[in-house]
């Protein structure tokens, strides 16, 4: 007998397949329709399932946020890889044995120390590796400011030190933070102006610069002009979540991963089911508490997808969740939700949540279930 | 060359053994002089180096979050072990399973519905499973009242069904909440004394109930009487954690996990260094959010150890976290953290920060590393 929903053991990392499919295809042909290629961010998923449909979908190479990403996905095939966490000495041996296999990988850097080590290093490997150099257009987090003037010496450092300097990269990650159209449209024209104003110094340096890599999920779905941008990045569009949702780049019904639990008790006089998904099934992330909209450790479904208004996951403790209704205790929760019910979980954060689990449940329409396996670790 | 700190990948999880090994002893050796069986909780670690010190120190079996923890351990030569979260009917086989190759696994329940169930499966498998019935002696999250009337149904129906009523359980996960030693120790001894009621209460109904088994990590080193109490469970103690720190029951010092990182970058004028753990090296725990002292996503520390006070993990993405100092931008972060610095982060929460990683790295005094697997998932 096959796997299904109501066979399986809980807690399990669902995947509502024809949702995950049709945001792959969506991202894909808007990319398409704004001229850019598209490097979707595998950090998300780490399932060679998904980036398979990814890659199938349309994407050029793939972005990735630690060097296992990149063995796992070299190893599976894929060749052109973007690594986008600043380059660490330390890792450079390992950058350069995923080279010298035939991996096309990328690294980035946003200050003169680390292009010296990566020009020093790669000098000694007799090793040209492409760098991107990391653009800051929006101050969450890192890269160089546009007009800096440190951006023309980290290009400079890293041409004249024999590297080939292939571009500058930037992530609007401050998008997360936002919840209209209009300001989410106004973040990605800032991210496009800033990263394309950092091409174009490096360029009248007179040191190439083809690729201009820009994004984050919410820019790249409410960017509408890419006017000299080559390629844009995203990850969580693949699956979305509650703080997507609430940013508003996604409807509830796109949200391709949910967590299947067991109702395992009650506490009837508070109005709780208890459930077997804790903080370890859902993770720790309450990334809607800081939105206008805050979902606690999740958002209830029931076991076939369809809405249960109003009920969260209030709390959560490792192997615990514990139901309620937001609105206040509901006095018939053990008739509603008996024991063995078998409940959703709407995530708050999809790439936090996939990374507790070892492997995805796929559901395709019609019920069947299959196994994806992802990686954990560094 | 034996892998150190200065040589290994980043990030890593550190376990500090001299302080692991002296926070298991020094619970152990409480636990002797109160006069009761200690069963560590193994969800924290999941490592079974950490686990076989813990049982060579004295435990008396283990509890588990997971029925794959029991697999493990069971597989690890371990037999005696409680799983601590109410039994789903559907995990039934699983632990028949276990129990019919040898396992002694002690399963636990709190509602009528949940104790039909097993009784039912137990008479048509011919199995006389031995059962804790859950009781609630603090209102935090599941369990039934000592003197409600369904703890002795509960007890009946297992009983009159064939199975072992082997005991009692609770476990005061609100004492997380507080932080002085009065009210510590107020509720260590609610907890006791709740417990201890609930197996009078069966006793008295016929029923005989040997097992009365309490905890959690401050209640177990927060207790000054365990009359009546039989087992004492405690999971967090043996790394223990900023939250455990300021609840008040552990030193800085104590603390025996750390997540080892690298510096990639700075944003000078802001004060931030750039580390390469992020949440999904810390995990999204900030559980110190809500206590006197807020820690952010860790504490910072230098690679031997040393105290760098009023430095925090103040934001963290998914591999990227931003270092600054809790007082104020500081002016000499590049020069003070230059890019390739090794720092070492306590975190909020071991058992979410553990769960991050494949392996631990075991720090032994002579600063030589051992890697310690864990697993993952259920």
């Amino acid at each position: 007998m096959n796997a299904t929903l109501n066979t399986i053991d809980t807690p399990a990392a669902i995947i509502d397949l024809p949702r995950a499919m049709r945001n792959i295809r969506r991202m894909q042909d808007r990319m398409d329709t704004l001229g850019v290629a598209f490097r979707p961010h595998v950090k998300t998923s780490k399932c060679d399932n998904v980036v398979r449909a990814q890659v199938d979908a349309g994407a050029r190479g793939i972005t990735v946020s630690t060097l296992k990403e990149a063995e796992q996905f070299f190893a599976a095939g894929i060749e052109d890889i973007l690594y986008a966490v600043g380059m660490a000495a330390h890792r450079l041996p390992l950058a350069l044995a995923l080279r010298r296999r035939g991996c096309d990988l990328t690294i980035i850097t946003d200050s003169v120390v680390s292009a010296r080590q990566i020009a020093e290093f790669g000098r000694g490997q007799d090793e040209r590796f492409p760098v991107l150099i990391e653009v800051d257009t929006d101050g969450h987090r890192s890269g160089l400011h546009p007009d800096s003037d440190e951006l023309l010496e980290v290009a400079a450092v890293l041409h004249e030190g024999g590297m080939q300097v292939k571009g500058v990269m930037t992530h609007a990650g401050s998008s997360y933070e936002l919840n209209t159209a209009e300001a989410l449209a106004a973040l990605a024209e800032q991210e496009r102006a800033g990263c394309v104003r950092a091409a174009e110094r490096v360029r009248a340096a007179g040191i190439p610069c083809p690729v201009v890599s820009v994004g984050s999920t919410p820019t790249a779905l409410s960017a509408t002009d890419l006017h000299g941008v080559t390629e844009v990045r995203a990850g969580v569009y693949v699956f979305f979540d509650l703080v997507m949702h609430n940013v508003g780049v996604c409807a509830m019904d796109d949200i391709a991963l949910s967590v299947l639990a067991t109702v395992i008790g009650h506490q009837a006089e508070k109005g709780w089911a208890i459930v077997d998904a804790g903080w370890m099934a859902m993770s720790r992330d309450v990334g809607t508490s800081k939105q206008q909209r805050d979902y606690k450790y999740g958002q209830i479904r029931g076991i076939d997808g369809q809405a249960v208004d109003g009920y969260l996951l209030v709390g959560a403790n490792q192997e615990h969740g514990i139901v309620a209704r937001a609105s206040g205790a509901d006095d018939d929760i053990v008739t509603r939700f008996p024991i063995g019910t078998r409940l959703r979980i709407l995530p708050n954060h999809a790439c936090a949540t996939g990374a507790q689990f070892e492997h995805y449940q796929a559901l395709s329409a019609d019920g069947t279930l299959e196994a994806w396996g992802r990686f954990h670790g560094w």
